[in-house]
């Protein structure tokens, strides 16, 4: 039950974050290749740093299926990303619902792995984050990371209801469906409404002048 | 027999790597440290994925010479990389022969590891592009990844010529040498001859206006 | 006694370099959670990819204490980085003093891992500045390791200098502290008097024309 649980985030979160590395492979005009290479990267990058620091099996060379759906979903885009009008649009939307899967499946794993709670949202967090900042790193996009509205926020969110869920006693699915659904509506507030948190400002000193 | 293969290949892949890294390091105008780090950066990055994913010891911490290596190539372009007169066309070819050596390894690593063809597959072409995507990601340069010519290609075409070789029955050493040469003829007819897949292009949606 | 030097310096490690990594948040204007990624991020970075590579526990996994003070310094910075008049000086000092130190702890857990000499050097420079070129990969600021004056150079010296005092039987706390120390001076020498290895520069080759 649980370990059919994490297949299913798991493979959620390669395939939406597959789609949005193959996206950008179509904004860089990049050859079919490049959409695999690319597709490949994002949607194993973040679960591939969560294996390697927790010292388990890394996720996607026991099992192929992983690296078939990032494959099929890069050689689905190469033939139909040109019907997508806003294509950067449905970039950030796939972005969005692999930030807040990766960030219940991070915690979880790190939680069931018997870590303490701060690292257990770390992982939620760098696992949610990390695919997309190879992303953009390796691909000389702007991280969305640095962007304006809320972004790590919406993973962290999606991480600490989940472990509370299960604190509360809620059954893993049901607390994992809450926290990816909250994480998704702070993230989806994000992206069409500019919710953000207060930024850092440089205020002036107490000086007179 | 095998494992003298893996030791050439990876001493072959070290060197033109940790020799492009301080190819770099001269067009940076670094010092000698610079060239020795970025020469290492570039050198042992591949394979030190490779082996993380892979659960394996990290090559150079038990055996010093690669960076040994390493080191010496860095030493020596140091005081003689003024004397190549277009240092960015050498830089490049050394590239692509690291990046065949690296895809022929990484499969090979990783199919004796006992993962399926996708994986193993996976690690050549990620192996033998991560050194490439450090070296260029930290010193600011636009990836080699990013470029018009087929690059990640030819490290794929090298690992599965080597694991078709295999699967046929041909003599590892040999297949080797075959996947390395058609993925370095392959990078070559890129650099040379500006080779080329086809390349996703935006084409408009059906639509009259 | 010797574990407790290596709590010591990776607590100082990680409180310095996350302060570094707090105050780049602050200069992109990020929000509170914004700072807390960033801080964690720069202050982790170096030993997780030091524990990965020898193949260690991950620190900061097994000991939350670490995560705590990440955040407890990205909180403290959120409401104070406005007072520090000259916000990038203060960053280059904490950077030079993590450069040291982990300079120092790297070398020294990769020796006592059993590694050559070599490999304990390079686990020293790459710990020292790992963190550092994340935080600035991430936040897309051009990375200290690129700068005219020495950088990556301090931390081989600390390496260095603390092997040797191991070396010659000292104290592991004396030959770190003088490690630290002088890492420490060389790159204060390079921020405060542009101290500077010759740098690669191009030279006609000889010709006459």
């Amino acid at each position: 039950m649980l370990s059919q649980l994490i297949q299913v985030l798991d493979l959620v979160g390669v395939a939406v974050f597959a789609a949005s590395g193959a996206l950008v492979a179509s904004r860089k005009e990049m050859d079919i290749i490049g959409f695999g290479v690319l597709a490949t990267l994002t949607g194993i990058g973040g679960g591939t740093l969560r294996d390697l620091i927790l010292d388990r099996p890394v996720f996607w060379i026991a099992d192929q299926t992983y690296l078939v759906v990032c494959l099929a979903i890069a050689g689905l885009l190469y033939v139909t990303a040109h019907l997508v009008q806003r294509r950067y649009v449905v970039l950030i939307w796939m972005d969005a619902l692999g930030l807040a899967a990766y960030g219940v499946l991070g915690a979880h794993i790190a939680a069931a792995a018997g870590t303490g709670i701060f690292p257990a949202l770390a992982m939620g967090v760098m696992t949610a984050t990390f695919g997309g900042v190879i992303r953009d790193v390796v691909s000389q996009e702007a991280p969305l990371f640095l962007n304006q509205e809320i972004y790590a926020t919406a993973a962290l969110a999606a991480a600490m209801v989940y472990l509370a869920g299960i604190g509360l006693g809620l059954a893993p699915p049901l607390a994992a469906a809450v926290g990816i659904g909250i994480g998704f509506v702070i993230r989806a507030g994000a992206i069409a409404r500019g919710w953000h948190l207060p930024r850092y400002r440089p205020r002036p000193g107490r000086t007179y002048e």
